[in-house]
């Protein structure tokens, strides 16, 4: 039976420059493709960090010698970022359905997610954007006012709010698409952050989590399963521990467990795991599998990854 | 009764900078709802010269220095403006419709645009792109490699290629918007450049113009009208000098020896008459008019503006 499935597709999807991206892109439009051909409607939304942080490095560098523009907002800067990485996306995907015979149109679509002004999130910036820095070069930033934080022993880190997403503007859009069955990329870099003053959307300095901005696209447009994709094939608890327990299927309150007991970590699989017991909770016969992006297809078939289920679908047939 | 009208904006409907835009798209999306208000559907092309050029240039400053990201091409330049254009336009244009009480919605299409890899225009770069240089900036990129023109007297401007536009990649997502009674924005800044190799499109160094892939649009979207947006309320020809000559209506026969006569500058209203010349052939009872942002309204009833028309349609009744 067809599947309406929302892919989220992460960093390792689209490599960090240019010519990176031009190379991944082709494997990832091969896993796309892959359940396009079972017959599944597929709805792409994708992170955008690395792309977003050379962006915004860039319009930054810019403006200190350019004092003609001023410095480009990060909601600006995401926009560009839907169009950079959109675009060789959508070719990536076209040119594996030709190859394949299938006639689709490919659609990417600028994308606002709406936030809420008074989410606390806006207090406490913890997202990691752009490359990594040496001390002196965070130093420099911090005089600027911007937040930084030293991310595991790695280097620096610029880091900015993360709220919450409520709605995804453009969502009768993307609905319209895929009605129309079109491959739809959608939500880039978790949505062009917006706060709404009357009819007036205001973009704000955010970067919204694409893993849940997949989860509010997902339920908006009634899918059925949300695939998140990343560098790992399975969830684990005590990951690197001596006693560590790979995921296969879990149901949701027992996903929650594990949650509250800490065993993901923050700005990693916790907002992964959270994205999918939000969209997972939201109807009874919905799911969720994470998973790598080379075995996407697999997991749908329920061979690999880690599923979260909803207990109902398991042991009641109501 | 309904029109279905493509509008192609013009540099001055977006200002130069972030702040330019963010106030120039309020009074375009005023001219804009205006026209969907009066029941016609309207479907939005626009210029990037100076936000591709701002773009280009960050990107290749910001290379320069972080020598790990190569010199951005300018078709991934394209796609990035796309985004920065399309997110404030769409914004403004829902903003002024929900103003006035219209529920419709918004898209930004990124949209490629094929072109001829044989195209003579590869070997005479002629289109201005980025803002104007000194002698001394001119002389430093011209050693890159690339080429600068000495503008009339106002400075030197890079240029590159110029090719003309062959078909719309993603018209069949515009189509299906349009269908759903949507709000189209599409081929930004003439669409991004990509030459056919097999089912690869290869993205190359070149800009199409707006006003041409704005007439393909027309054309294939089974367009009535293309509505060209200037900073004249009407062509003239002569102009400037002691027999100056304002356009009112005039066939396309008529227009077509104007063009011949060189009565127009290239670069300027050149193309503009010529793209307004190919989609009024396309089809007898088509018409295009040429006129200002603010008198779009006006124009399409017939008040003003240059509106070139098929001789056919004033004379005969067939």
């Amino acid at each position: 039976m067809k599947k309406r499935i929302v892919i989220a597709l992460g960093g390792n999807a689209l490599g960090d420059t240019l010519e990176e991206q031009m190379i991944a892109v082709k494997s990832t439009a091969k896993a796309i493709v892959d359940l396009i051909e079972e017959g599944d409607e597929v709805i792409i939304s994708h992170g955008n960090g690395p792309q977003v942080g050379m962006i915004n490095s860039a319009m930054t560098e810019f403006h200190k010698t350019n004092m003609k523009y001023s410095i480009c907002p990060m909601s600006v800067c995401v926009a560009m970022s839907q169009g950079y990485i959109g675009y060789d996306l959508q070719n990536a995907i076209r040119e594996e359905l030709l190859n394949r015979n299938i006639n689709k149109g490919v659609a990417t679509i600028i994308t606002q997610v709406e936030v809420d002004e008074r989410d606390k999130a806006f207090e406490n910036p913890t997202k990691p954007i752009g490359a990594f820095m040496t001390k002196k070069e965070a130093d420099s930033i911090v005089k600027e006012g911007k937040k930084v934080i030293e991310d595991s022993g790695r280097g620096y880190r610029r880091v900015i709010a993360s709220p919450k997403p409520i709605r995804i503007v453009e969502i009768e859009t993307i609905k319209a698409l895929i009605e129309n069955n079109q491959v739809v990329i959608a939500c880039g870099g978790g949505g062009i952050p917006v706060i709404s003053k009357g009819n007036h959307l205001k973009g704000v300095g955010a970067v919204v989590d694409k893993d849940y901005a997949s989860a509010v696209l997902a339920k908006e447009i009634n899918a059925d399963c949300l695939v998140i994709l990343t560098a790992v094939e399975k969830v684990a608890i005590n990951f690197g521990k001596k006693d560590e327990q790979w995921l296969n299927e879990v149901n949701v309150n027992e996903m929650k467990l594990f949650l509250k007991s800490g065993y993901f970590a923050p700005g990693s699989m916790k907002p992964k795991v959270e994205a999918a017991i939000e969209f997972v909770e939201s109807r009874k016969d919905r799911y969720s599998i994470i998973t790598l992006l080379e075995k996407a297809k697999e997991g749908i078939l329920g061979k690999t990854g880690t599923r979260i289920v909803n207990f109902s679908t398991k042991v009641k047939a109501d």
